[in-house]
C-alpha cells in the first residue's frame, strides 16, 4: 500500500496522525474484507471476486463509514459489515465500469482490470454478486445495533448506488460523452449521483447504525455532499496532473474522450479553489461534534491534498 | 398476457380455481410493478429498466412469495415490496443473461432483448440498478412487518441470488458449456443454484415476513426445494417440445449448444417422471398446512404441466 500523503491545512488537524489513523483503519478493513471473501465452488467466480476486492484502494468509504459511526458514539465493530459492503460495493462499480462495453479500460488500482484476467463473462458476473453479497453482508452479520437501524441503512445504500445513484450518474456520464456543451449543473448531476450518492452514503450509514438524531444526520449529510464533490474534482485534476503510476489506472482519458471536467470548464486554477472552498465548507458542518470530529475533518484535508 | 394452461393432477386441486387465482394474482403484481417504477432523469435508464420488468412473464417468483406469506398467515400487502423485488432481480438475471458476452439472445418474453432495444451499456447498467432498487424496495417499502422479520429476507434474497446462489450456478452453467461428460451431480449444482435458490427463497421470505415457525419455514423449503428442481427439468422438456412462439424465446438452444440437459442425461421420458415425482415429494411437505395450502399446491402442479 502506498503511504499516505498528509498535508493538513488547519492547524487541528495537525493535532491528530491522519496517516496513523488511516493505516490503522485500512488494515482493518483489509483483514475484515479478506475474512468476508473466501473461496468456495465455483472458485473461478470468487477468485474474481477477491481479486478485485483485495487490490488494495484507499478504502475511503469504509474509513468513513466507520468514523462516521464512531464520531456519534457506535462502535468500529457496529461499522465493519457495512464498511465491508461499500467497499464490495465500489469494487463492483469499477469492474462494470471498466468493461469493453463500457470504458474498457486495462488496468486499475495498479493491476489488470477484471475482464482483462477472468474475461468479460466473469467480470459482469462477478460484479453482480458482490452487490447481492454487499446486501446480504449487512443484514446477516452486522451485530449489536437493532435490526430498525439496520434496516434504513439497506434502504439507504441501495438508494445510493441504483438509478437515483451511482447508476443514474454513470448513464448521464455516458449520455455526456462526445458532447461539447456540458454546463456546470449537468456535471454536477452527474458527479453528485456517480460518485456523491455512494460517499454520502457511507458517511450517513455509519451514523444511522449509531442511531445518529435528525440534526446529526443533516450536518453528516452536508459534510458529505461537499467532499464527495471535492472529491470529483480532485479526480479531474488529478486526471491532467497526475501519471498513470501514481493512479494506479490509465491518466488523461478524460481528454482523450473530450469529456467535460471541472478543469475543461473551470481551469485548473479555479478547480483547485473550488475543491477547497467545498472542504471548508465540509469541515464546517462537523462544528456540532468538537473535537471528536478530528478524523472526518482530517479525512476532507487529505481528500483534497491527495496524489492519488 | 397468455391465458394459463391448467391441468390439474390432483383431486384437491380441481377444488381451486387457480387460473383465477392467477390471473387476480398476476394483476396485482403487475399494478405493483407498474407503481414501484417512475420514469424520472436519465430517462432512457429507467425506461430500460421497464422495458424489462413490465414485459410479461408468468411472475411465478411473486406469486409464491404472496401464496406463502398468506398461507402462514400473512397479507398480501406484508408481501408485496418483496414479491416486487424478487421480480426486478429476476428480470435482472434475464438482461444479464441475453447479454451478447453472455448467451447473446435477441428475444425474451416473445420482445427484443433489452440490450437490442437500448444497448449493451445501459442493459448492463439496467440490470445493476434493478438489482440495487430490489433491496431498497423491500428495505422501504415493507409495511406492518417488524423490522427483526424483514432484515432476514434482505439477507436471505441477496444469499440466494450471489455467489452461493444464482451467480454461482451461472458460472457453474457457463463452466458445463461444451463439455461432454457433465454428470447429474454437476446439472443438479446448476440448477439448485442457478434457478432454485431464488425460487427457494421466494417462498422462504414470503413466510419469514408472516413470522412462520422453524418447522413450517423447514417444509417450506423443501417444498420449494423440489418445485424448483421440477421447474428445471420442465424448463429443459419445452426447450425440446416448445415452439419459439409458445416459449417467447429462442427454442432448442440447448441442443444447439450442446448443453447438458435433464432430457440428455435421462431422455424425455424419464425426465418428466422424475418431475412429477418431485411434485409429489413438493406437495407431501405441505400437508401440514392443511387446506391452505391449496394455492401452493396447485402452483406445483401448475409448474409440472405448464407449457411455457
Amino acid at each position: 500500500m502506498k503511504p499516505v500523503q498528509l498535508q493538513p491545512t488547519s492547524l487541528k488537524s495537525t493535532l491528530f496522525d491522519l496517516a496513523t489513523y488511516l493505516r490503522q483503519r485500512q488494515e482493518l478493513v483489509e483483514a475484515a474484507l479478506d475474512t468476508s471473501m473466501p473461496i468456495l465452488y465455483p472458485e473461478k467466480l470468487y477468485e474474481a471476486m477477491r481479486y478485485s476486492l483485495l487490490a488494495g484502494g484507499k478504502r475511503l468509504r469504509p474509513i468513513l463509514c466507520i468514523a462516521s459511526c464512531e464520531l456519534v458514539g457506535g462502535t468500529l465493530e457496529m461499522a465493519m459489515p457495512t464498511a465491508c459492503a461499500l467497499e464490495m460495493i465500489h469494487t463492483m462499480s469499477l469492474i462494470h465500469d471498466d468493461l469493453p462495453a463500457m470504458d474498457n479500460d486495462d488496468y486499475r488500482r495498479g493491476k489488470l482490470t477484471n475482464h482483462k484476467v477472468f474475461g468479460e463473462r466473469i467480470a459482469i458476473l462477478a460484479g453482480d454478486a458482490l452487490w447481492a453479497y454487499a446486501f446480504e453482508w449487512i443484514a446477516s452479520q452486522t451485530q449489536g445495533v437493532p435490526a430498525e437501524q439496520i434496516l434504513p441503512v439497506v434502504a439507504q445504500v441501495g438508494r445510493a448506488i441504483g438509478a437515483a445513484g451511482l447508476v443514474g450518474g454513470q448513464v448521464a456520464d455516458l449520455e455526456a460523452e462526445g458532447k461539447t456543451d456540458t454546463s456546470v449543473e449537468a456535471l454536477h448531476f452527474i458527479h453528485t449521483h456517480k460518485t456523491g450518492a455512494l460517499l454520502e452514503a457511507s458517511v450517513v450509514s455509519g451514523a444511522i447504525l449509531a442511531a445518529a438524531s435528525e440534526i446529526q444526520l443533516e450536518h453528516l449529510s452536508r459534510y458529505a455532499q461537499n467532499i464527495g464533490l471535492a472529491f470529483q474534482i480532485m479526480d479531474d485534476i488529478l486526471d491532467i496532473t497526475a501519471t498513470d503510476q501514481e493512479l494506479g489506472k490509465t491518466a488523461g482519458k478524460d481528454l482523450k474522450v473530450q469529456k467535460a471536467t471541472y478543469p475543461s470548464l473551470w481551469g485548473l486554477e479555479e478547480s483547485r479553489y473550488q475543491a477547497k472552498q467545498l472542504i471548508t465548507a465540509a469541515k464546517d458542518e462537523l462544528e456540532l461534534f468538537g473535537d471528536q470530529a478530528l478524523p472526518l475533518l482530517s479525512l476532507a484535508d487529505f481528500i483534497v491534498n491527495r496524489r492519488s
